[in-house]
């Protein structure tokens, strides 16, 4: 069942670990899913993480290696020699996840055990040679070599038999995969059919031919999308000629479109790479340098054009007051416009209509708030603001500050995708910061109209 | 395959719809998924909608009517009356479709089809009327009723036929339930197990017995994360009393997952509710707004800093010059820190070790970055500003900004969960609000000492 992992369960089992209880242990793990195992051990911190492991089964300690986060896992395996590796996990270990974390490895390590699989005359270690050829972030580097294939020319009860020869290499079957004998995927068969029809009946003849298929060299984002889209469970991987190279289960396209998601969001916050929590000090630092270095630019130019306008500062002193208002708004209605723009280029559901008719509604968006902050802005001026002049200033400013940066949020996004840009990477903090320059220039433009302010 | 849509392909079926050539357009379509008409009918536009839609076979038609857009789907069901609504969609659709799509529909029509279902005598109606009960965002808002159910007292054989009884409902079937006489989940039977075992043997002693299931008020979100943790395809879905009521598929769940991350991404953002490109203006607007007006009130509460600073702007105006790049900077490192917090509140992946050491952590990036940027800043500012004292005035002023900003961006989001807030809700333009006004205090703060400027 799911467990909960609260301050005081762990309380416990650390006080069972430090007493090296191991009765207790091992009768507390026996309970406990793999994934959740896993977390306890992120949870636990850095004295336990080997500790914990140590008491777990080989079998169960396989699937938990798989779960558990890289920097554990990296810090896990530094223990063991490349041979206790091969033999005590990667070669107990579903091909994909195999392949993931030899990638992981050291390079020396990563060379030593490829040295060991090429040794090995067994099947299993030539196909994972294969697959750590891959990019990670392609069909290819996503999925697993565990299938059932049979000869289209086989009956029902030869698969029958395929399938109990391989059931202990693969653990769910989804579908049967029928080749000819040049192995070109030429259908599937679910196992509903499987369990429908009569032993001697002919594979050709229950034969499933209209499936959806995947190159091996699309993109991991691309998978993504065409699973979720078809509602697909699994996917097979076929090459140039049609020939089948893998399959690919939707768990491991999950994380990917949770990564990608987790990705996104970062990248509007200013965040640069893929980070967690746990990262190093430096890693965290570097990740967000370079948008605050960007800030820091747009900053010093917005210096320079309110420093254009120092004379009209000094004679009228309450323009400055609202210069965090005005580029705070231009950020905010620029990410807004933005974020939605960049949403739906990503899901492909930019829909209907030209970019013409999309900038009108847009626009009509930022008109429709712009007003309405206006309005409010304008009232609060004129009660509060030392004159009529100042309060028309900076109201007619929010106006116009609102439909540019909503403007600009709109469009940027779009021709940076026609440029074949990622629009994600350069949304969050670009926008805001050009929104700052733009927005200031307009506010002391119209300033310089109202109060006949030096330019 | 998957299709992509492009420009020339969507002029292509226009004119083919326009000339109305029934043939060629028949001819497309055959060879599209359901999936891929939906998004084909979501790019045409209005005037082709229900166009193409008539085009379609009926089986074709309700399988796309399921993976439409839900304005479209409305739009064209309004066209129909709730009779021919049961008789050629509902009735032959997956119950979990069948009950959202009656939940979208105007409360008349709702109402309307109930009555036609109370009517029918079938076990599938009532099954659907209990659906309509739950919550869309829990688990018995997402389980269908679609499913082969077994007794533990049967065989194989009979395990099978009831497969083949159902074979028309049960469109994949990933597993077979398991139930007492009191419909209590006893256990699954993997296809595997079931193709791999003989006729007669019982179903009680091949049973697996550990498995995962949810409790039906269980929330969606919930039901993500169990079945992305455990890489489940599929979730038996009970009551109280462990009676077996339906089940997840992970299609669904996917959704789910796709839409809280989009719904993330637009808090950050400052896009207070779920929209997509095709919504109205006015939802638009009324999905930013809330934070626009936030945004007001705090660059007006910031205006008011300034203003008590109004001698100082007169004496120095170079004071004014890099208020942009203050409040900017602020808000940029505010909210990168509490980015990471969010997420990783939301992930569960918030890490081993006190707030006490992670606050330490965040800081210690603060830190360097804004010794970085602030060094940058203080060459700049020694080379082209006006004095050494406005130099060190904004350097120092930045390097305090970050950290502060740091330290609260990522304190808030901590606090907030603790109150049981959801931390995404207050995220992107509060944080960065909040770091403007408090970024400026700092500022003059800083700016008083070293001019020794009147306060």
């Amino acid at each position: 069942m799911h467990l909960e992992i609260t301050k005081e369960y762990l309380a416990t089992l650390k006080d069972l670990l430090d007493n090296g209880n191991v009765i207790k242990i091992q009768e507390l793990l026996i309970e406990l899913h793999p994934a959740d195992i896993a977390a306890l051990i992120s949870e636990l911190g850095d004295k336990y993480v080997k500790v914990l492991f140590d008491y777990l089964d080989d079998e169960v300690a396989v699937h938990v290696l798989v779960e558990l986060e890289e920097d554990i896992r990296k810090d896990i395996l530094a223990d063991y020699d490349p041979e206790t590796i091969v033999k005590r996990f990667i070669n107990v270990m579903d091909s994909d996840d195999a392949a993931d974390i030899i990638n992981e490895l050291p390079e020396q390590v990563r060379d030593d055990i490829v040295v060991l699989l090429n040794k090995s005359r067994e099947e299993e270690a030539q196909d994972l040679i294969s697959l750590l050829e891959f990019e990670e972030d392609s069909a290819g580097g996503l999925m697993a070599k565990e299938m059932i294939v049979v000869n289209i020319n086989d009956t029902v009860s030869e698969c029958i038999d395929e399938i109990r020869r391989q059931k202990e290499d693969v653990d769910v079957v989804y579908t049967v995969y029928v080749v000819d004998d040049n192995n070109v995927l030429n259908g599937i068969i679910s196992m509903k059919q499987l369990v429908l029809s009569e032993p001697e009946v002919l594979i050709r003849d229950i034969l499933e031919t209209d499936i959806t298929t995947v190159h091996v060299d699309t993109s991991a984002e691309e998978v993504g999308d065409m699973m979720r889209k078809y509602d697909l469970v699994v996917l097979p991987v076929v090459d140039d000629q049609k020939r089948l190279l893998g399959r690919i289960t939707i768990d491991d396209v999950i994380d990917v479109i949770k990564e990608e998601a987790e990705e996104d969001y970062q990248l509007i916050s200013g965040i640069s790479e893929d980070i967690d929590p746990q990262d190093k000090v430096w890693t965290h630092s570097r990740a967000r340098l370079p948008w605050l270095i960007l800030g820091l630019f747009g900053g010093i130019a917005a210096s320079k054009v309110i420093g254009a306008h120092e004379e009209s500062i000094q004679i009228y002193p309450e323009m400055a007051f609202f210069i965090p208002l005005i580029t705070a708004m231009a950020g905010n209605a620029g990410v807004q416009s933005s974020a939605i723009v960049v949403q739906s280029l990503a899901a492909k559901t930019y829909g209907k209509g030209t970019f013409l008719s999309k900038l009108i509604k847009e626009s009509s968006v930022a008109i429709i708030n712009g007003i309405i902050c206006s309005a409010i802005l304008l009232i609060y001026g004129f009660f509060f603001a030392k004159s009529l002049t100042t309060a028309m200033t900076i109201s007619i400013s929010l106006m116009s500050v609102i439909l540019l940066a909503s403007v600009l949020g709109f469009t940027i996004p779009i021709l940076l995708n026609r440029l074949k840009i990622d629009p994600a990477q350069a949304t969050g903090p670009f926008i805001t910061t050009l929104n700052d320059i733009i927005g200031l220039a307009v506010y002391f433009l119209i300033g310089h109209g109202l109060y006949n302010m030096p330019l």
